[in-house]
């Protein structure tokens, strides 16, 4: 069979998304203490408020919950409310529901981005976002990232006025897959500002702002979009519960009609049932308590990582300091690849996932993301005992 | 803002979507008989099966159903034992699990077919064919569909023998949607040959099937491909329920890691809880009492509909014979344009599609698709009085 039509580019992202998921699989083995995934913690799931929130709407609803149906009102309204709350003043329709934030990134690079053109992206990014970019086949050009304050501005500036003009550029606010970082203040404020200089339309995907457990609340880069260029991409995949697969856009009301017709090619549309269990949870307040609770035990987690890296590689590593979300990102010294090393820490039983599977342009072979949020802290300090030992080894 | 990239064939999936969407709106006015949509029933939707499911998956395994989740084994095997009950074959594996067909029809429209690449389907589709192909940017060549027998197989050989070859080819076997049609048992035989002799992978878009309430059950194409090349998509949202919004394909094992990322690409994966849910309903055996009683329902519909074109439009129409499925495709004398009818048609207080909102080059100004699944059969008998009343009006 002829597949020389397909549009991936498998090399890359083939090898990487194979290589995660056997890593994730490990997950499962009990021995293996994995920092490798990227789920939030199973047993602080809001189970309970959901179960209600099933029962009350198929009790009340059920028909027109299972039936085709136009987007949830009352959802697009909490959601317009909750983004108003963080400084995005935005009406129910510009809310755009998606399938969770991977619909959004797909949805929006079809709209903006075609085959060839060029997309800015961070070099060292979340795999979905390097697969709606160049695993859709655009010309993709890096910016590096700041592990303090996010995005490098200057590099940004650069990438956005080179001709052609890229069709698109993706940024990532709160707390970085994989990086851990967050973008400053000053930094969004800018990137707004540059998107509406040079006239390209910037994806905010933020799936975790949600998930702060230090430092002060920061408003979107959309907080500072005066001239629309700014799409905000969300999630209620780490906010609530990722089996709910549910998300949203907000943009400019006049790309709405097409946004939607872009989605009907998709899938249609998201499920009547789960838009009215969400708006049931969100209504019913289960998400404040839902939130501390949660971030709590990820500050916790968080916490345990920094001080079992501190304890353990203080005198071999480097690594970023989050308020929040699953990720720290580790950097090793230069003589150690993380890829090679990796047999031997299963063989340690422990796992990560080497940072070069996030690197676009390869490299950055001494790095890897730890993930915190999926493990009691005993069982992180001891991981991390555990990876200490055999980076040791091959140092 | 510049959309000069926008990859959307505006003018016609627009148009055609935002009109049908107005279509479909006015089924909310209670005074109006919609014969417009493409609905299942609402009061016939399996309520209490699926809530029993609801609370039973929560009740004993709420946390895995809630979190990230490879897809889930006992739907694909119950997938593929229903598969091969219907004379397809395939392991568990072959069965890649969708958000609904649609879906299906979005993974492998990009797996194949790149834009400007040539592909076949009929001259009068269902939209959401006609967006992954034409709306892709794809160069359409399209083939009548005989209203007795489907897909007119002469024209596809010819089609698909057309250099350059074609990259896809996408057919609907049964109960045509707007035609109302089946493909024959010989032409299913034939099109799998077809997609083998040319080396051209065919979607076999199959929705339906599953709502058969009259003639004999016809194994898919699918059944009869040996080779590979036939792709077969199914969806749960007609013979279950739309919101679930799941649905399934069947490939080659070969091409299963291509399209699990080009799944992820687009939002990742099903819900864990939903395929968790529809399993349940599946295993305990809902499914055969559901689709009795609905399709007996159907079955009373359409005879309902086809008794009151006869009788009010026997002279001015004529129409397809379902054997299962939504839709009755009607063709007026040809002095009748049904988009400049409607207007008048919503005074009456009656509803349809014009049948040009499916040609894909235009033309079949005097066809209407109407729907019989979502309404009772009086008012049915009733729309059809109105309808007639304003047709002889015109003529």
């Amino acid at each position: 069979m002829d597949l020389g039509s397909l549009q991936l580019s498998a090399e890359t992202a083939d090898l990487k998304r194979s290589v995660m998921r056997d890593l994730l699989s490990l997950a499962v083995d009990p021995e293996i203490i994995s920092l490798a995934g990227g789920l939030p913690a199973s047993e602080l799931l809001p189970v309970k408020a959901l179960r209600r929130s099933f029962e009350s709407v198929l009790a009340r609803d059920a028909r027109r919950s299972l039936q085709y149906s136009p987007p949830f009102g009352p959802l697009q309204s909490w959601i317009a409310q909750w983004m108003t709350g963080r400084g995005v003043s935005c009406d129910p329709e510009q809310v755009f529901i998606t399938n969770g934030g991977q619909q959004g990134l797909a949805i929006l690079s079809r709209l903006f981005l075609a085959r060839g053109q060029p997309a800015v992206i961070e070099a060292i990014t979340f795999t979905g976002i390097q697969q709606v970019t160049a695993g859709r086949g655009a010309s993709v050009r890096t910016i590096p990232t700041n592990l303090i304050d996010g995005a490098d501005m200057q590099a940004f500036e650069a990438a956005l006025a080179e001709e052609p003009r890229p069709a698109l550029a993706v940024l990532i606010p709160d707390f970085h897959n994989p990086l851990g970082v967050s973008l400053s203040s000053e930094k969004r404020a800018l990137a707004a500002q540059l998107a509406a200089r040079y006239q390209v339309p910037l994806i905010e995907d933020d799936p975790y702002s949600a998930l702060r457990f230090a430092g002060e609340f920061c408003p979107p880069i959309k907080a500072h979009d005066q001239a629309g260029f700014v799409f905000y991409v969300g999630s209620f995949s780490k906010m609530v519960a990722p089996a709910m697969r549910l998300g949203w856009i907000v943009a400019s009301p006049a790309l709405l009609p097409q946004i939607t017709v872009l989605r009907e090619s998709l899938d249609i549309e998201s499920s009547a049932l789960i838009q009215r269990v969400i708006a049931d949870f969100l209504e019913s307040g289960s998400l404040e308590p839902h939130l501390q609770q949660l971030n709590q035990a990820n500050h916790q987690r968080c916490l345990a990582l920094l001080e079992a890296l501190e304890r353990h590689l203080g005198d071999v590593a480097t690594w970023t300091q989050p308020e929040g979300g699953l990720f720290v990102w580790v950097t090793l010294m230069p003589e150690i690849d993380a890829w090679r090393l990796f047999p031997r820490a299963v063989e340690a039983k422990v796992a990560y996932i080497p940072g070069s599977a996030f690197a676009v342009n390869g490299g950055h072979h001494n790095t890897m993301r730890l993930n915190f949020s999926n493990l009691a802290p005993e069982k992180i300090q001891l991981g991390i005992r555990r990876l200490a030992a055999v980076v040791r080894q091959a140092v």
